[in-house]
């Protein structure tokens, strides 16, 4: 089951360098163990922001807020869930 | 290079059913066969929605307008594009 | 699987009377018929407003979406979905 | 009386840890406090955000916003309440 | 029980202008109606836009939605429903 | 003349504990004494927020700026005003 | 006593020309016999748009709303109305 | 005088083609003879929509208006005027 | 020329108060000044909000950033400016 | 290929102030470097406002937002990107 999520990320400008540094390390480990177990099958950068829009693929509402609330930069991201559908249109479909 | 775009369709609830029935029958057709070029990767449907989210692989921001205002349905949908680049933690990349 | 759908009706004025009187009796039906499914839990007027807020427990997004545009008032309908997951701190999860 | 309320939780992110772990332990009980003496029948879990989405059974107005303003996390939510009433095809009203 | 209601008019610029005086004599006589029972304490002009803010007190959010969608107005107007509590500096609560 | 008024409290979350009882102490004290002058005749709390809508009867427009931002908390306030006209369908006007 | 005041024009596109016309033809002449009495000091044309930013200078709200309400164009605009003060830094104050 | 221009426009669906057509050509004809006279010296596509972002070059504001004013599409257009200054780290200014 | 400017002043709370004090002594001076050489033609006060409506008549968008940027409490201002220009009905123009 | 972007700069209120100028002026070298090279055809300050409104012309998204999240200002500014496309009324396309 597929969902879109818009990520945003504000980390505060005074956190600790070496804190941020982790975070984003711990980040970055996740959601490549993540992608490789295939629920997150699509994740891109949006030009010019500390954002992401991904496409995750996963059984259920409670599985993909576990997903993301897991993620170690959770606290400082602003998200938005989109549940898609198949299209009537989709070739692949 | 990829784009993230956003179609919302609004018909005028007085067209007429056949003009109506021609523009979504011509659409769905191209929508195919752009996709089956490899120019529109992904199509979506959002869920409660008469819209749609896709991925556009395309050469140049030119060639993106150029088929966006060429579907049928162009003058009856609200479009937002975004640019999309490629994410430092996509394994795929 | 729970979904929160906000619902908002707008019927154009210039609807044929007897047009809009059958779409709303279908929509009752129809919904009456889902809600004795097990499907549409929960549905509430918003006051003041020709909305609805509804719990819909589906299998999936694509059936979630199936029985959204199926309802008679879906083309004169703004529908917003939001992905429900159980909370930590609910005593019946 | 129902009423839909969203909260979405907003703690600065400097805050004491334990300080912080204690606001949320009293929020947890309370929370399941009031549920249990049935005023508080829905509470979910807004999927991807730090939120949730609940229905109250309260007497009145002033009984809905003593119980929230009473809520441990109230200083650091942003609620939205919305009355509602019953819906015409509620096969359960 | 007090409530905070925003109506804000938008009638059809083409609607027949006997329709629409008949249906603006019938609010009137609607509304004062109401506020003559009490249930409508205070009514009010806002400045530069057919729009009113009112308070109504009523005894439930039931009793306020059927009060409101009972006017003759209500398919034509916009209107937002604010609970109102008891302040705890009021000197007259 | 009259005028609706929607005012937001946004005490920072690091004020020193006495500092902030001390002005919402005079905030109440200030508050109870322009209502008993006649020319603040009504507070309510927004149900769910650290909100009033007021309603102030004064002479001018200056005068309203002049009492608003003599407010103790003015400073920590996000104050909308809207000025309000007698309604012809007011039975009390 | 003044009043900033915002006014975006709204025609509707199928109105009859001579309709048009007319009513723009009387909003003219209202307007100029409004500033001529003093009570109308300022009209700007908002660069782009079909729109004017004015001043008013009034005795009360009701008097602005009379005023405002008269205009030939009311009903077919938008309009919203600030209440302005003096100013501390102002000079010819 | 630089000024950053964003044009969007809104043709109603139930525009006579002819009557349509006709607009358009004078629109494309006017716009072309005024980037002629060196006061439009940038008109760019926005990528998806019906809108265009341009950039004027005029003597004053009252210059500005009256040429956007004058556009065949103006009555169908939403624009909004950006003034723009030199730039302190502009390599050409 | 005219050009509309709405200033909203969000001085840090956290600011030292002497500072704060000479920054806004400055502001006044400074504001005096601009108002005295006939370019700052109009200051009005927002009632209830710690903001102001200008008008400024300058030479160039150049000119008007300028003095805007010059202005002590620039920082700590969000500004909106809004180009104007002669309305046909001003009686005055 | 062109894109349009609007950057907002943010600096927190209590940044060091040598650390800012050492961002500032390596921000400025480092934007009329790109200039030099052609990417950043246009820069323009928005009157009022601490933001600019610039055109760059780059090969591809990629290239797009390395360039501007090399900006030594990138984490101090909310960025809007709008890709463009030739306009079929340029006179110098």
């Amino acid at each position: 089951m597929l969902f879109h999520v818009r990520m945003e990320v504000r980390i505060p400008h005074d956190m600790d360098a070496e804190v941020k540094a982790d975070i984003v390390a711990r980040e970055k480990a996740f959601a490549q163990e993540v992608q490789r177990s295939g629920r997150w099958p699509h994740l891109w950068r949006v030009v010019g922001e500390y954002a992401n829009i991904s496409i995750f693929d996963v059984e259920s509402n409670d599985a993909l807020h576990e997903l993301l609330s897991g993620l170690p930069l959770f606290p400082y991201m602003d998200i938005a869930v989109t549940p898609l559908a198949k299209h009537p249109s989709d070739v692949n479909a």
